[in-house]
C-alpha cells in the first residue's frame, strides 16, 4: 500500500477496531514523524507501521542501459529523452536509522515486507516493545520468519496486489523470474503455513470481502491482511486513473509484472503490462526499474492515460468495486465485521 | 484425472456420500461401457462421467518439427530417433457418438472440461436427464456456461492440478499463454462467479483438506470438486513416480505448463517444466504435444525417472501428503465430511 495511503486511513481503520497501518516503504523520515504524530492525535488505538527490507543491489550503469535501449521506442513516442532519467521516488530498506526511529516512536506493531532487516535490528525492533509481523509467499519463508523471530506471519497468496513480499531468493531478476509461475494462491498457502508455524498467521490475497474473511478464518488464520479493497475507500491517496482502472478491473485482468520496479508485483493490465512484461528480463533489480518507467508514466498520466502506470491491485478488485462509492474505511471496518459475524452465525445455525 | 482413477475410486466416492466421477477422456468408448457397467454393478448411487470438450485443431507437421527439433537434444540423450514419434494416448472430444453413448448409459451427471460440446449435443445430454456440470476459470466463462445451460459451474481457481479448464480463447499457442499468469485464484474466483451466476458453484483448486472445504463453503459455494488429494488414496491409479513426487511436494513447486500436452496444465516442476517450460511458444496445441513428450516420458521411466513425466498435482498436495498412509477414496470421502462437520461447528460454538 506504500504511496496509496496515509495517516487517514490509519486513523479510521484503527478507530472501527482494525489495525491501522502507514506504509513507510516510500516516506522520508521527517514524513513518518509527521505522519505517525497525526495518528497518535487522532486514536490511542494500536499501530502499526509497514516496512520494506529488501537486499540493496546497487545500480548498475549497463542493466539500466539495457533498459532505457528496451524502452526507446516509447519514449520516442512520448518525445522523451532517453538520457537516462533521474531516479524516481526512494524505496529505502530497512536500516539503523529507521530501527532509531522505530525506537522513538515504538509503533504497537511493525510489519516487514521482503524478509526481515538485519538480526541486531530485529532486536532492538523487538527489545522497542513492537509486536513483528512479516509477509512470507512460501511455506519455506514462513518458517524462516518464525524461527528469526517474527511474532506473526502474513501469509501472502498469490491473488494479492502490489508487491509479492517473495525474499528466500537472490535479488536478480532470474531467480524472482522463475519463481513467479509457482507462487501458491491463499487457499493452498494458508492452511500449510498454519501447519508449518505455531506463531499466528494472517491471511492476504484475494481477501475483499466477508466471505473471504470467513474463509480464512476457516483455513486456520488468525486475522486476515486487505488491501484492495481499501483502495475504494474514501481514504486512499490514488489517482483518479488508478480508481478508474479497478473501477473497470476483472479478476483475470492483472499480471505479477517486474516491469514497473524491478520486483514481481500485481497490477492490472495495462499497456506497459502487455507490452513489456509481465516478467521482462532486462527491467533492472529493485528499485533501478523504476525510473526509467517513472518518465514514461509521468508523460502518459499528462495525457490522461494510465497505460504507463503502476496500477496495483489484487484480483478481488471487483468485490472492491461492488462496495458503497465514497464508503469511509472505518466504515468498511464495521461493515465487514458485521457481515463476517453475520457469515458464521448463518452457518452456525444451518442457513 | 484423466488416467489418475478408474472405477473403483469412483465406487469408493459414491459410496461414502461424495459424487463418484469417471475421467473419459483418455478412454475408448468400450472401456467407458466397461467401467460404467463395474460401477453400476456395485453402486446405485449417482454417477458423473467427465468430458473434454476443446475445440479439435489439426495436427500441423511444420510445427511438430519444430517441436521436436526443440526436444533433439534431449532425444539425443536418450538414444531416440528424432522421427516424429507415433501418437501418445487419444484425447478425443466429446462428439456425437460419446453422446450417443450418454444416451445410452444415462449418467446421473455429466461433466465437461474445457468448455461445453456443441448446442444440439448438450441438449441431447440434458434431455438424457444428466445434470450438466462445466469449469469455468473466469467469471466470463461462469456466466457463458450459465448462458448455455450448465445446470451448475464449477469455478477452477489457478491451484488447481492437471489441465486448466480455460475456453473462450482460441486454441493457438499465444492466446493460453497470454491469459496463464492472470489466472485467479480460488479465493478471489468462487464469490465472484457467486456473484455472477444463479446457478450452484462448485469450487476446485487448492482444496485438500475439511478447512479447504469449509473456506469454500464460506465463499459461497455449494459444493467442492477435490482432485489432488484423492491421488494419494489406494484407488489412485498412478504411477509409483508420480505418487513419489506428490509425497515430496511442496506448494511453490508446481507451474502451469504447456510442454506435456500443449495446454496450460499443473504440474509438479520436474526437468521437463524446468528445461522446457514452464510455457513453450513452440509447443503445438492440444492435444499435439504430447506424442513427442510421450517417448522422453517412456524413456525416462524406464530409467526409474520422472523426469519427462506429466506429474499432475494442484498446490494442496502437501495436504494430502498429510492423510494417513494408503486410505481408502471412500474413508477420505467420509473423514472429509466428518471434519467439514466438527469445523463448522466449532466455529458456530466458538472454538
Amino acid at each position: 500500500m506504500a504511496g496509496a495511503n496515509d495517516s487517514a486511513m490509519a486513523i479510521a481503520v484503527s478507530e472501527a477496531g482494525g489495525l491501522g497501518s502507514l506504509p513507510c516503504a516510500m516516506l522520508k523520515h521527517e514524513a513518518i514523524r509527521a505522519e505517525v504524530a497525526s495518528i497518535r492525535g487522532a486514536t490511542d488505538r494500536p499501530l502499526n507501521l509497514n516496512f520494506f527490507c529488501h537486499a540493496t543491489v546497487e545500480a548498475d550503469a549497463h542493466q539500466q542501459t539495457r533498459w532505457i535501449e528496451r524502452l526507446r521506442s516509447l519514449y520516442e513516442e512520448f518525445g522523451l529523452s532517453a538520457d537516462v532519467p533521474p531516479p524516481g521516488p526512494a524505496r529505502a530498506p530497512f536500516d539503523a536509522t529507521t530501527c532509531e526511529l522505530v525506537e522513538a516512536l515504538r509503533p504497537e506493531v511493525v510489519s516487514f515486507h521482503f524478509g526481515l532487516p538485519a538480526a541486531e535490528l530485529l532486536r532492538r525492533v523487538k527489545a522497542a516493545g513492537c509486536t513483528v509481523l512479516a509477509s512470507a509467499t512460501t511455506v519455506a519463508e514462513a518458517r524462516w520468519l518464525e524461527a528469526q523471530g517474527a511474532d506473526a506471519v502474513i501469509a501472502q497468496g498469490a491473488e494479492a496486489g502490489g508487491h509479492r513480499g517473495m525474499f528466500l531468493l537472490s535479488e536478480t531478476g532470474a531467480d524472482l523470474a522463475s519463481a513467479v509461475p509457482s507462487q501458491p494462491g491463499t487457499l493452498a498457502l494458508v492452511p500449510q503455513v498454519c501447519d508449518a508455524v505455531t506463531v499466528p498467521v494472517i491471511a492476504a490475497g484475494g481477501i475483499a470481502d466477508a466471505r473471504g474473511i470467513a474463509a480464512a478464518l476457516m483455513l486456520g488464520a488468525s486475522g486476515v491482511q486487505i488491501g484492495t479493497a481499501f483502495l475504494f475507500t474514501r481514504e486512499a491517496r490514488i489517482s483518479a486513473l488508478h480508481r478508474a482502472a479497478l473501477d473497470a478491473a476483472r479478476a483475470d485482468d492483472t499480471a505479477l509484472t517486474n516491469v514497473f520496479t524491478g520486483r514481481p508485483a500485481r497490477s492490472l493490465r495495462n499497456r506497459a503490462v502487455r507490452e513489456l512484461g509481465p516478467m521482462n528480463q532486462d527491467a533492472p533489480p529493485f528499485p533501478h526499474a523504476a525510473a526509467a518507467m517513472a518518465a514514461l508514466r509521468t508523460a502518459a498520466e499528462a495525457e490522461e492515460s494510465g497505460d504507463f502506470s503502476p496500477l496495483w491491485s489484487g484480483q478481488g478488485a471487483p468485490l472492491g468495486h461492488a462496495l458503497s462509492p465514497d464508503m469511509g474505511a472505518g466504515d468498511l471496518v464495521l461493515q465487514l465485521s458485521n457481515q463476517v459475524g453475520a457469515l458464521l452465525r448463518g452457518i452456525a445455525s444451518g442457513d
